[in-house]
This record gives structure tokens, sequence and C-alpha cells, in this order.
């Protein structure tokens, strides 16, 4: 009999979760397994919100943004009976491993699962790069993309008025959006958890970039890093000589469409956790280490400092 | 002797305005003219930021975002001997025309030197599409294009979450933005000053919209219509069934490259003031009425009401 | 009994097409009438295939490119004997009018169709703007934006090799697309149907163009123009100093989201269209003529010449 | 004395050979080199294009396309006297080091200059991805999203037309660009130097996509693999079903802004060019080995073969 294996999305949604969809269940039906599709994440296993599905189901797909299985918060699942009645509800269609596309919350309620004889595998897809076990995430490169494009916008409209454009980024407690973008886009500060100037700091160096006749300036700062930006901006505006304005990226950072590499990663990570189940391998999770594709244990894995980041922050002290 | 003619832009930068300045010194030279550039707009004249231009100084910029001449606030230009020593520097370069890129506040600023001796066209940018005058602004369609692709951004993403996406999108005290970029992206709900429903039927058009399954909602918002936007986000959450969140699209909307529609438009219009001069025609606004060139007295010209905006009525009506 | 209204696409697609359609069908189910959608054009009159629509057969469809009706080349449409079981088909459903999206070509079809009885309303699309009857076509926004960001990219590695790219657009038999692109980007040299330099002046103007130390150039060139344009390119690089190249654009020119214009174009013309049938009025085309919607019998319609040509060839000439 | 350092760029241009100029210069001077830019490649040295760099040489570019250096071809420089004339130019202005930023045929030259006594460093980028000694070199990242962003705009008009559109992308002799951008696509087939199916495989593929229903088919080719891709275009419409159409994309994959992944890649390669030289370590290229930054000696490498290659076609065979 077929293996049944059934994949779901979870947490906030990432641009190429759409394609990783696609890649399981294209390369589970490659190997003869039934794939199931749950939506809205764990509560829908909990709602039985169960179909099956073929290789149509996923055409058209791979371009698109956001998640074709929608996800959804489900705080009840910390809860071990709804967990337990979860793990009855995908035993009762017969399906013995669950792939689970999302970032770290989501791996929770994966290992809970996984409690209660469910083999699970997890694929990291989150925009702010800060999944255990993994270099990369699925959904990072569109984000930084995003990003990019955003403050070259703002770029020249900041030169028209002399002003300083403080520009809100995403990330959660993880400033691998703000310190790459702002490494893309050349800023002249980039405010996150891993690199935080004093506001002496920030005052001083916006003072000499427009005594030095800078046009505008460029300020990066992660989300959550203030209780309220708007007295650094006051700030700005009164000792620096630029204007200053605060711009909320806001949600279209999920939005568009995936990039060609977030794409690929996502078909790379689908097929090689299928790939995985095919072999006998479960409760891991799947990730870029040292530009090659891994796993490890979900039990065991725990956020990964990213490797690169001492030399990113050397890149950006040298071009600062 | 050469006719002498200075440009100059100011107010709120739009996209397109390059185009104009570049449009306006090629043609002039074209003439015969002796053409002139003004940095930061009116504070410019009156500090002598004059220099003068020829075809380089206006190469490669026909793409290019903001305003390569920068523009600057100047509320001084409110009184009358400031005015005074503006038109007395022109006059010291021999400039005896002026062109102004801007909006309604510059169309003020350059009927006041007008009083002064010197002879000014008004040529019409802005994001808004609110300048007396003219069907069409430069810079109005690249706004558009960019709101429209940050809605389609937000669609995926509200819809993996179930959400309403509130859009607060510029337009000053004109609902032109608003109103098109709601047609265009066929959202479900606009409020703008024109289109303005109350609480309860913004609140039970999407209970409804909810209850036919829909998996999102989009709502597009006029800047400056609530004091509280958060207030009525609140009610969303509360009273729909939709989680709801807020998006200010913020200066995006007047980055990047302007649009081709934009780019077409400002060089017609720059090349029309310049041939108005040339047939000893001025102190007058130039712009587009029933899809052609015109110009009126700057003196005379009130704000034209949109004349299509009965019928975009009717179509945001029926298309509901 | 419900007035039963019928919509097709047809012809090339254009970018746009989509919105139309949900213009129309939206605005009809509006009014009352039952819906119809025809798949592939003419042909699919012929072989039945007809579906009812609903408002949920148009949803998320206004920012898609391509046509969801699909479209077909069908010349045995030219025959009389097809023509007339076409329009039995029609009546089988009760359908009384059919809604014509699509450029000269499809007037004809639906032309021929109305003298069968079936009342006909025409709307322009075609990224060509060659459509009798309006100053605007559906999809012509979108191709000159896409033009616009090709040529743009290709400035820079042009630069980069001191080269001459010639660009080859669309645009059938007439030169819209070159023309305004080619003002938009601000070109060196255009080259269309309706302005048409010999070799010798493009050689001598490039020739030129390098004396002046450019560090590139630009050609835009129509379609159809050269039998061999590779000729010309090889004669350029032979005789003016620079390095060419030539790219096709191709169908990319019909591909990507409409913009912001051809959205709202696309909803103003149905809604009308609509609005026209439920005043009675059939056998027009709908089109805009200065500035404004309007309709004329489509049996009397010829190509309006282009109202804004010598403008924009005076355009052209000043900035050149 | 002050170290001194000079860069090129060389071979075709790649999106980032800017933001990687802007990196060398910029962490030359924080190191206190003196800092040297050359103009038009190694032709720019025998022709003693070179001048000195400061901060603001580099300014604003990082996120331009093309090469603010310029590249040429120079084939002259296969000949010793004028490699030796060329590093007596360098000798001239007291430069001891040069990094060089292009692919293979740059490294060569390269290699030629260090046998007189210039100690080099080479930086890879082509979008091609075909350099010796990285796994990703500068450019390609960005190429592959161009070409992405071009399938996905042709897959609507496609569709509407039931055409098979055969996309050729550059590549060289590497098909990358083709295997990557064809993941990325989910296309329906594949040809490249790695992956080529024969002609009857071809056809009874695109037949069985007909037969199954498909509404369209995308298919990539790498360029150089068919002497007359035409005629394989046109067994396609005889045979398959499906109407078909070629799409060369040409020298737009060359163009735009670079992606934020290339940017960076370019910031890192730069900062960690100058760390080697300010550790003595030169006569070596850099690269991205197992995710990580690394050198090799110039006169060692050989074309790393891509140690992701069987994995990625083990996700395209999973995938079809």
């Amino acid at each position: 009999m077929a293996v049944k294996v059934a994949v779901l999305t979870s947490g906030g949604d990432a641009l190429g979760m759409n394609a990783a969809i696609r890649a399981v269940i294209r390369s589970g039906l490659a190997y003869g397994f039934q794939m199931f599709a749950i939506f809205e994440g764990f509560r829908g296993i909990f709602e039985n919100k169960i179909v099956s599905a073929d290789r149509t189901f996923v055409s058209e797909i791979i371009m698109r943004g956001g998640t074709i299985l929608k996800t959804a918060r489900f705080p009840e699942f910390h809860d071990n009976d709804v967990v337990s009645k979860a793990a009855d509800n995908l035993r009762f269609y017969g399906i013995t491993h669950l792939i689970v596309i999302g970032g770290d919350g989501s791996y929770r309620g994966a290992f809970a699962l996984s409690k209660h004889g469910i083999k699970i595998i997890g694929i990291p897809a989150t925009i702010d790069n800060d999944v255990m076990g993994t270099e990369q995430t699925i959904g990072f490169d569109t984000a930084l993309n995003t990003i990019t494009e955003a403050v070259d916008k703002l770029r020249d409209t900041s030169s028209s008025h002399h002003r300083c454009s403080i520009i809100e980024v995403m990330g959660n407690r993880c400033g691998d959006l703000a310190l790459y973008s702002g490494t893309a886009c050349g800023v002249d500060l980039i405010i996150s958890p891993e690199y935080r100037p004093s506001e002496e700091e920030i005052i001083e160096t916006l003072k000499n970039i427009n005594l030095n006749r800078a046009r505008h300036a460029l300020v990066i700062v992660s989300e959550k890093q203030y209780e309220n930006l708007d007295d650094l901006r006051k700030r700005i505006v009164t000792e620096t000589g630029f204007d200053a304005k605060i711009e909320v990226l806001g949600r279209l950072q999920r939005g568009g469409s995936p990039s060609a590499s977030d794409r690929v990663l996502a078909g790379r990570l689908g097929v090689y956790a299928v790939d995985l189940i095919a072999n006998g391998i479960d409760n891991v999770c799947v990730g870029v280490i040292n530009g090659r594709l891994s796993h490890q244990p979900i039990a065991e894995v725990t956020k990964t400092t990213n490797p690169n980041l001492d030399e990113l922050l050397n890149v950006i002290d040298k071009l600062k």
C-alpha cells in the first residue's frame, strides 16, 4: 500500500511556500506515494481540512505569492489533547508522514505531533531567516529583493528633499533582513539587534554625513528596536540638518512573486524532504549548511548562529 | 540676443519631473534660447542657485526619479520683498521667462513672480492629480502603477491569513489616487473625500464579503480621512470576521522610474511650454483638456473638477 | 425575461482584456442581465464553447495577463454559412447581444455577425493601438511600459560596451509603440512607418552621436520595416564607430500584469458597453475620443488617424 | 608609502560589477591604500586610461547596471610585448596590485600580467556562472531573476494562444542559467549542454503535454545548442498540436539593477579581495566554496564542476 504523506504550511507566509508545496507533492507522486494537502496549518489537521492532492492540484502555483494552503494561528495546539486528536485525524486517513513548511513555531507544533507517532519533516520557510538548522530560509531572498527595490525607490525622492529616510524592515528578533538589505543598498546606517549604535552615535554619524554634503541619508532599522521610533526621527530633524521621515515597509515584504533563488531553494528542499522519507529518514528538519542540503533531528536542532555574520559585519564596517 | 529662460521644480517631487526638465531645456535650445536651471525651487532664485544648462546637463535623466533640480519649502516667498528680490536676481542674469514645474502651491509662487515682471509658464507635476487647468498631472500615472503593484502584492498574503488589508494612499485632499487605484485593483471598498461611506456601511460591507466566503478583503483609503485609522481597524477585527492590518504606502508612492505615459506627458508639456514662449504667449499654465494640450491664463484658472469623476464613480458602483 | 449577453476576446491577446471581461460581466449582472462567456473567440461560437458566467467567474482576474477566455484564429469565419451557423448557436441560448473585445479584425467578425441579427458592441483591445474609433486601445499603455523598462535595461549594458542597441518593437503597421516608447526613452533614433529616415541619414546620425562622445546609441524600430535588419546592423558596425546588436523584444510585449491605466480603461469601456446595451444602443464600437468615452456605428468607423501624431512628431523633433 | 591598488572590469558586463568596484575601492581606502580605477579593461592599462579613485568616485553606483569602468575586447593582450608594456604602465603609477573583476577570459589576462610582476586578485563576475574557483559568480542571480520574470510574462500569453514558447537564454557553454531558471519556472522542458534530450524525445514530451490538455508549453533552451532552432520550432507546430514561437531574451539578461543577493556577494568578494592584499596574499582568485569565501592560486584553479549539479538534475527529474 502506498505511503501516505501530508503537507501543510504554518506561521507567517513566505514567498516560495507554494513552490515548496508543489515540489513536495510532485516528488511524492513520483515515488508513488499518496499525497494529501492540509489547509490552514495545524488547525486544519484538528478541523479535518484535509484533501487528496494530485499533479494538477499544484499546477501554475510555482510563481504565486502567499500559500495556497493558507496558514492560521492555532494556540490551542499547545494542548496535548488537541495534538492527540490531530494525530488521530491523520491516522484516520492512513497518513503516516507530515511535511511542515514554516518557521520555528511550526517546528514546535511538528515536534509535538511526532510524539504522537506521526513522522514529520520540517522545511524552513520564513522571510526572517531565523530558523534553526539552516543558513537560508525559503522567502528570505525575495523579501531582501523587495526591501532593496523599496530603498532604491526612496533614494531619489530623499535626495530631492534633502531627507533622511528611516526605513523599518521586518525580521522579528533576527537582524538578517536589515543587515543584508542594508549591505545591498549601501545605506548609511543599519540598526539591528546585532548592530545597535547608541542614539548619540546615530546623530553624530548623520551630522557628519550632512557636513560631507550628502544629498540624503538612508537608515535601515529592524522592527521592534524602538518603543517610539518617532522620537529618534524628531532628534534627527532637530540635530542633523536633514529632514527625516519614517517608512514602514510592512507586509509588502511578504508580497510579490518569489525570486528565482527562493523557487529553486523551495524545489530542492521539497524534493530532498521526500527523498528522506523514501529513504526511511524522518523526524528531521532539512536545510542548507555550508551550501549543501542537510538534515538534523528536529529534537536536537537549535538556532544555528549565522556563520557568515562576523564576515558580514566586517563588510558593513569596511564599506560604511 | 537670445531669449533667456529658466526652469525650476517646486513642491513635492513627482516622477517625470526630470523628463519635463529635459524637454524644456532641449526644446529651448532647439529654439536658440539660452537656458538656465535653478536648484531648490523658489528658494534657489532668492539664494541665486542659478546655472546655465546645455544639452548634456539633461543627459540620461529621462528615466530617473526625483528631480535633479531638487525642491525645497520656502514659506518666506509669501513676503512681497522676497519675491521682488527674487525677480531682481533673475533679471541680473537677463532671464525674462521662468518655467515652473510643480503643483498648485508652485503656481501661486509663479503668479507672485509674474506680478514683478517675470513671464511665467506653469507645468503641472504632482502625484496627487489635483492641479488646476489639467485633467492629468505629471507623476499621477506612475504613482497609480506603484500603488497598484503594491496592492497586488498584498493580495496573496492577505488571502493566506484571511485578512482585510487597509491600504492608505496619498492624494492630499484629492481622492483620485484612491479612486483610480481602487478601480485598477478591483478592491472591495474605496474611502476617499469624494466617496465616503459611514463606518456602519464599511463594517456591513466587509461582513457581507466575509459571509460570501471571500478569502480576503482589500480597502483603499485616502490619507487624512481618519483621525485614527487604527480605531476602524479594530472594529473590523472585532465585527467582521477578518483579521485586519493597516499598510501605509508612504513615500514609496513618489519613487521609482517614471512610467512611459508620464514621460511622454512630460515631454509633450515641456515642449508645449517652450513653443508657447516662442509664440509670445506667457503667464499661462499648460495642461491636458479633453485629451489635448491646452493653456489658460494662470491668473484665471481654478481647479478643474475632474470631468470623468461621475463616470468613474459609476464604474466603481457597477463593479463593486 | 433577462437580456442575455455574451462576451468573447479575439485576435492577439492584450493586457487588460481580463479586466474588460470582468467589467462587462459584473456590470451586466448589475443590470440583471444573464451573462455568458465564450471561449476561443469566434471559433468558440461556432463550436459552442459557451458558458454561463457569474460574479465569481471573474474573481481575481483583474490583474492577470492574457485572456481567460483565450483567443484563436478562425479564418473560416469569412464564410457566410459559418457566420450564420454561429448566429444560430447564440440564438439557441437566447443570446441577443455579443460584446467583442479585440482589434480591427475582431470588429470585422463582429460586423459579419451583426448582419445575422446579433446585436454587437466592440471594445478595442490590442497592444498596437491601431483600432478604429478610439484614441487608445486596452493594452497599449502596458506594452509601452514593458518596452520602456526593456530599453532602460539595455541602456547600461550598451554603455559598458560602447554599443548601439537596435530594439525591434511590435506595432503591426502602426508606429505608435515605436514613437511613444522612443519618446519615453529619449532614444537617439526612431524608425517607424510614420517616421522613416533613409539608411544614409541613420548612419550619419549615429556617426555624429559617436563623434559627440556618447557612450551608447539606442535605436527603436517598428517591426516589418526591414527585410533584413541585420544588414543595417552591419553597416552601423562598419561605418559609425559603435558596436551594434539587435534585440527583438518579441512576445514579452504582450506579457505581465496590466498597468493601472489599462485596467481603468478596461473597466470604463466595459461598463460603458453594457450601459449602451441597457440604453438600447448597439452595433457600435466604443472608444475614447478627445479624452471622453464615445461610440460610433461599427459599420461606419474607419481608422481614426491619431490626432496627436503631428504634435508627437514635433516633440520627437525638438528633443532629438 | 601607501600600497597602490588598481581595479578593472573585463569581459561581458554582469549586474553587480559596480557594487564590486565600490567594495574594492571603499575597503582599500579603509586600509589606507591608494586606489586606482582603470577604464575599458586590459586595453585601458595599455592605453593608460588610469585614474585615482576616492570615496565619491563610487557613490550612488551600488544599484546601477553595467560597469562604470566599461569593458572592451582586447585580443592584442595575447601578445607578450603588449602585456609587458601594460605592466610597465602600472608600475609607472606605482601600482603593485591589480584586482580584475570578470570571467575566465579575464583571469587569463590577469595571469599573464602576474608573470610580469603585477600581483593580481581575480573576482568572478559573469551572468553565465562558468568561472573556475567559485560556486556562484556575481551577476548570475540577477540574470536568473530576469529570465524568470520573462518566462512568467510569457506564460499567460502562451496560454491565451495554446502555444509552446521556446525561450533561448544565455550561458555560453554552461547550462546553469537554463537549468536554474527552468527549475524556477517549472517549465516543461529544459535543453542545455548538460541535459540534452533528442528531438524525438522533445516532440514526444510536448505531444503528451498537449494530450494532457495543458493550455501551453514552456521550453527553455541554452544558446548555441542548435544550428537552426527554427527547424525544431516547425516540427513542434507540425507534430505536437501546439503553435510555437521562439523568444530570444538577448541582452535584456544583462540589464536592470542587481539583485540584493548579487550586491551582497559583490560586497563580500570585494572586501575579501582587499583583505587578502592586506594580509600579503595575492595571485589568487576569490570565490564561494561550500557557502564560504575562499581563494585559490590563480595558476592552479580549473573549472569547478558545479557540486550541486547532480542534485539539481534530480530535482528537475522529480518535478517534471
